[in-house]
């Protein structure tokens, strides 16, 4: 962790008080290049822990890769600039991507115009698999529960985001960063890499924007439970998933927006 | 407000309860695309409200433009996939846009390789004014009070992010989106527009993470002041900019991070 922390001088101050010298433990961000076959996908600023995860998570949730099998190998550069995370993928999947990269380049060099952008950016979420799963509102409590003692950073710098996966048979694989959609990416990266089969209920500290959504059907997991509340798109791209959505997550209850038959709430 | 909110039916279920039926206000969230002489700089998930004032602060935060006159026209384009901004800029700054699109395509008209990626993310952030300001402890209580009192959308849904522009002779201009990097993109747009000079305090409802310092150099304010804590790059982004940056502000108290000499705190 000492690479994702970092102790900060600060003045401390209250109303008819003297200002009074301390410390404050913080979370550290670093940009980081997501480099598939030589060429940037993104540099995303993330907290500089589980970068492997990371790599693997945001190319599977970015559909840069269908599968973990396509990347032939990876490697972790860093340097003062940040770091980078050189991907080579396997030849064919190395011709379907310089394919898409010039279809997004478009015909000029400098992208795509409004009207494809947002076509590309609507696409249909994947839908969940309808397994017959069930889970009680006290799975969920008790689940959010185990993430909240397992979030290391979170403690410290009280700053961080996680995400987490829970299974009635586990607890929660839990990753985080100083970015909501950046746990997220860390967390299917490590469910893929870790070979997690089973995959229940996503758990987030965060909001839940319509990215969060086509993430979690990405990872698989039918039930997303999250602290805060979801957008309306959102709740509509749920719907679409085939995917459990509950928010306003707290000790004392929670609310159910979409697909409420995979709870008993007795 | 109607776009920007959706009203959303949902069971709330407490421990030893029967689940119960109601509606909660959400947010509502689209992509808006940001479109450049006929080409899409980014596509970004937003609440659909003030995106003219988005369009003209991305703009510059994102050093599209350098000054608000080089927008010869905008035009907002709805439609079922979304809202399309058009930015038609002067001839000169189409000229400079389309050699800086060149060269971030990169020789294979792919992207920048990993380095050259980090080094352009890595560009110095804008200097603010040492202008003199001085603001008192209670003058930044007073203002975040004041922000909270403007956010409309928040005390609607409870999940939306504010920026606002105080100064000590005139109550915050406030911005609100799902996004906190939009929120401050829209406050930086609404205060070009409305040629608001007096810029002195940037309030936040969010962390501080080393794209909202950088951000806070293009609005030009000195001293920024959020709820949350922000990254160690933040502090450091902060240095390099002259910024005064005060975190963990809540209403009994804040702390500070940099350049304390704005602030009086007796």
């Amino acid at each position: 962790m000492s690479d994702a922390t970092a102790p900060q001088p600060r003045l401390r101050w209250r109303p008819g008080e003297a200002a009074e010298e301390g410390v404050r433990l913080l979370a550290e961000e670093t940009p980081v290049a997501l480099v598939h076959d030589g060429s940037t996908t993104a540099v995303m600023m993330a907290t500089p822990a589980d970068l492997e995860d990371f790599a693997v998570g945001f190319s599977l949730s970015e559909r840069v890769i269908e599968s973990a099998d396509e990347i032939a190998s990876l490697e972790v550069a860093r340097s003062d600039l940040g770091v980078e995370v050189r991907l080579w993928l396997t030849p064919e999947r190395t011709r379907d991507l310089a394919a898409r990269r010039r279809r997004l380049a478009g015909p000029t060099g400098c992208g795509l115009c409004g009207v494809e952008s947002l076509e590309e950016a609507a696409r249909a979420p994947l839908r969940v698999a309808d397994d017959g799963l069930r889970v009680s509102g006290q799975d969920l409590l008790t689940a959010m529960a185990q993430m909240e003692a397992a979030q290391a950073l979170s403690r410290a710098t009280r700053a961080v985001h996680a995400a987490g996966l829970w299974s009635r048979d586990g607890g929660p694989i839990v990753r985080e960063d100083i970015g909501r959609h950046n746990a997220l990416d860390k967390l299917i990266g490590a469910a893929v890499r870790q070979g997690t089969t089973r995959r229940e209920v996503l758990l987030l500290t965060s909001r839940v924007s319509v990215e969060m959504v086509q993430k979690a059907a990405v990872l698989g997991a039918p039930v997303l439970c999250a602290v805060s509340a979801p957008t309306a798109l959102a709740i509509r791209t749920a719907e679409a998933a085939g995917l459990t959505l509950v928010g306003v997550a707290r000790s004392d209850g929670f609310e159910v927006f979409t697909n409420p038959q995979r709870l008993e709430l007795g």
